[in-house]
């Protein structure tokens, strides 16, 4: 099977098109992990991370996915009885719940329909009711109807008053936009190698707070592949992990935090705003109802109902095998009923002409009137500030 | 940095080196992971796994260290309070007895000196004396030492007896000596990428028999991430790994694996007999005594004593500087005392005689008298066979 001959353009929420230099890196040959290469990459990867987090503070990098990175952060964290609040508003917040229970906390679960998030008003009132708080687990950003919450940069504050702590998974949104993690005074940013940072996928990065770092160093789990405490000891002795790290992934990693610093990660964040913006505009003037209030809508992960007739796997059968073009579908109980593009990475340009021109066809392939000339011309207008 | 102009022979025991072929692979397009591109190159490994394992009963794929597909299979499997029998011989088989009790089992050891592994009948003995057993976790080849248990065919039918499972570590020893999952009738066997499969660190790949597969899917665990029964789930529902998988590594993996069989798996293990005879023949000629006894001698990690007045760190420095040669020191204990050698993966003439070369001429750089000319000479005649 020749897997470069069916070459596609990725637009679904991560793993997103990896750059050519960054696949490329990843040839280099391999070094032993316990030896000076590994170090200074290590150590540019964690200088590099450092900026892209916004974060004087440990950053450490598990071989695994997004999934084990959030995983590592809650468990480290979380012991049994632990209060622990969580906004729920979509599947992967209400993993993180499931979660919390598993392993004996208490998962304090503040709701919202799928669409809008919990309002910072909602959480607050909550907090104060509870008082007893160990943590705040917070996805930032849930990539299954594609909702954001907006009140992240407020949080910090009220964890402070009850001395909790704050976990975010930030996997479907950093580099993507902002998350400011000291300013925002957040203990610990999970994030994955294959969203907004373009990289392929197979790595989770955590920045981890001092107050966080502390905790986890004294704290005994009954973990060993993610137990962080041995993540910041070897990272801080020698630059190394403590088991032995997918090197060729660290390679990518390296080069992918190389081109955000590039670009500058001000600029990048702007990017996504921009793309996502062609998107919803164009989708919205080609008939189509975008799932999320506005006020909780992503800049990564953009999300509209199907118009009744359309029926989602030819939808996307179709965009994949005429143009190339792959999106998502919905997730559990929106399978069928929405589809989503991510709009991470790379994505520019092309990426969004090519996946808007490929939608719109569609549309009309599907019994839509779609006035695709004036669209397509508007999101060019929109996308020349990229 | 440029790694490209460092290329070195990495004969370390593990990651080791990576056939062109295999690193190239990893440079192919992204895919999505829940598209039929992704259900086609994980059904191709597990077929090919399944050959390399030789097993006819589950495989599945995580995107880890061998560390973390260890923790998986014990934590899968062992439960609180449960008793599990452990020959303790070497770093590795000592970290998994810690595991066990981290997870509130009870490891009852069999310990042997290092250099040496416990022997069946004591392994027999202690289990007749336990009775009450849950498993039998075996680490085939401990890395540490380089030693190897010789009696691994002949477990299962003790466990039987017992009704216990066998978890096997073979991270640093599949596909570079046999082992017969089913034929030997063991329950999980674990590797991992980076050793003799000669794929890039970050996967481990376990082969699950049926009977293991029945507890593990009506079990409840507290890991996610880790839930074996999830993998074994996705995998049979639809070729699919329930996290985002690191898809560059299943690249390599996949073309490591058509490497495997095409050169055939017999004789690949011959290979590494042949190699692993040309380096313990040679050093001993050389005047180094080895550090493993020979009935525990391992074939793919090759342990020698530093004779009196040679360091270590000095020693390896010299090869690595002067030859681009890169070997193993001694772990924990024996830090100072032993060196490495990786006869893993791709390793041929060519890997042997330089990584030979490489050492004698430092053994004379350190004082040491050694004839040179006739111990490659009798190595080369060794490796004609190969």
């Amino acid at each position: 099977m020749d897997y470069q001959q069916k070459k596609k353009l990725l637009m679904i929420p991560g793993p997103t098109n990896v750059p050519e230099r960054v696949l490329h890196a990843m040839t280099k040959p391999m070094i032993n992990h316990r030896g000076n290469e590994f170090h200074d990459l290590y150590k540019n990867i964690q200088e590099k991370a450092r900026k892209v987090f916004e974060t004087e503070q440990n950053i450490v990098v598990l071989s695994s996915s997004g999934t084990g990175g959030v995983e590592a952060a809650i468990s480290n964290i979380v012991k049994k009885g632990d209060n622990v609040i969580i906004p729920v508003f979509g599947e992967f917040s209400r993993r993180v719940a499931q979660y919390v229970r598993l392993i004996g906390g208490n998962p304090i679960c503040i709701e919202a329909p799928l669409g809008s998030a919990p309002s910072f008003e909602e959480v607050k009132a909550k907090t104060e009711e509870v008082r007893k708080i160990k943590a705040f687990c917070i996805v930032y950003n849930d990539t299954s109807p594609g909702t954001k919450i907006n009140w992240l940069d407020k949080i910090a504050n009220v964890a402070l008053d009850f001395n909790a702590f704050t976990i975010v998974d930030a996997v479907s949104i950093l580099a993507g936009d902002e998350l400011p993690m000291d300013k925002w005074g957040i203990d610990i940013v999970v994030t994955a190698s294959q969203k907004c940072l373009a990289a392929p996928p197979g790595l989770a990065i955590l920045g981890i707070s001092e107050k966080a770092t502390k905790y986890v160093m004294k704290n005994e789990i009954h973990l060993e592949y993610f137990n962080l405490a041995k993540y910041i000891e070897y990272s801080n002795l020698r630059k190394e992990t403590p088991y032995t790290p997918a090197v060729p992934l660290f390679y990518a990693l390296d080069e992918a935090l190389s081109l955000v610093l590039e670009e500058g990660l001000q600029r990048r964040i702007q990017r996504h705003r921009i793309t996502a913006k062609a998107f919803y505009e164009s989708l919205e003037a080609a008939g189509l109802k975008p799932f999320v209030k506005p006020e909780a809508r992503s800049n990564t992960v953009i999300s509209f109902e199907y118009p009744e007739n359309i029926e989602d796997k030819k939808f996307r059968e179709n965009l994949e095998k005429n143009f190339g073009v792959v999106i998502a579908g919905g997730f559990g109980e929106l399978r069928g009923k929405i589809f989503r593009i991510g709009n991470m990475g790379e994505v520019n340009r092309y990426h969004v002409l090519t996946t808007l021109n490929a939608i719109l066809i569609s549309l009309s392939d599907f019994g839509l009137k779609v006035e695709n000339e004036e669209i397509i011309q508007n999101a060019r207008r929109t996308l020349e500030a990229v």
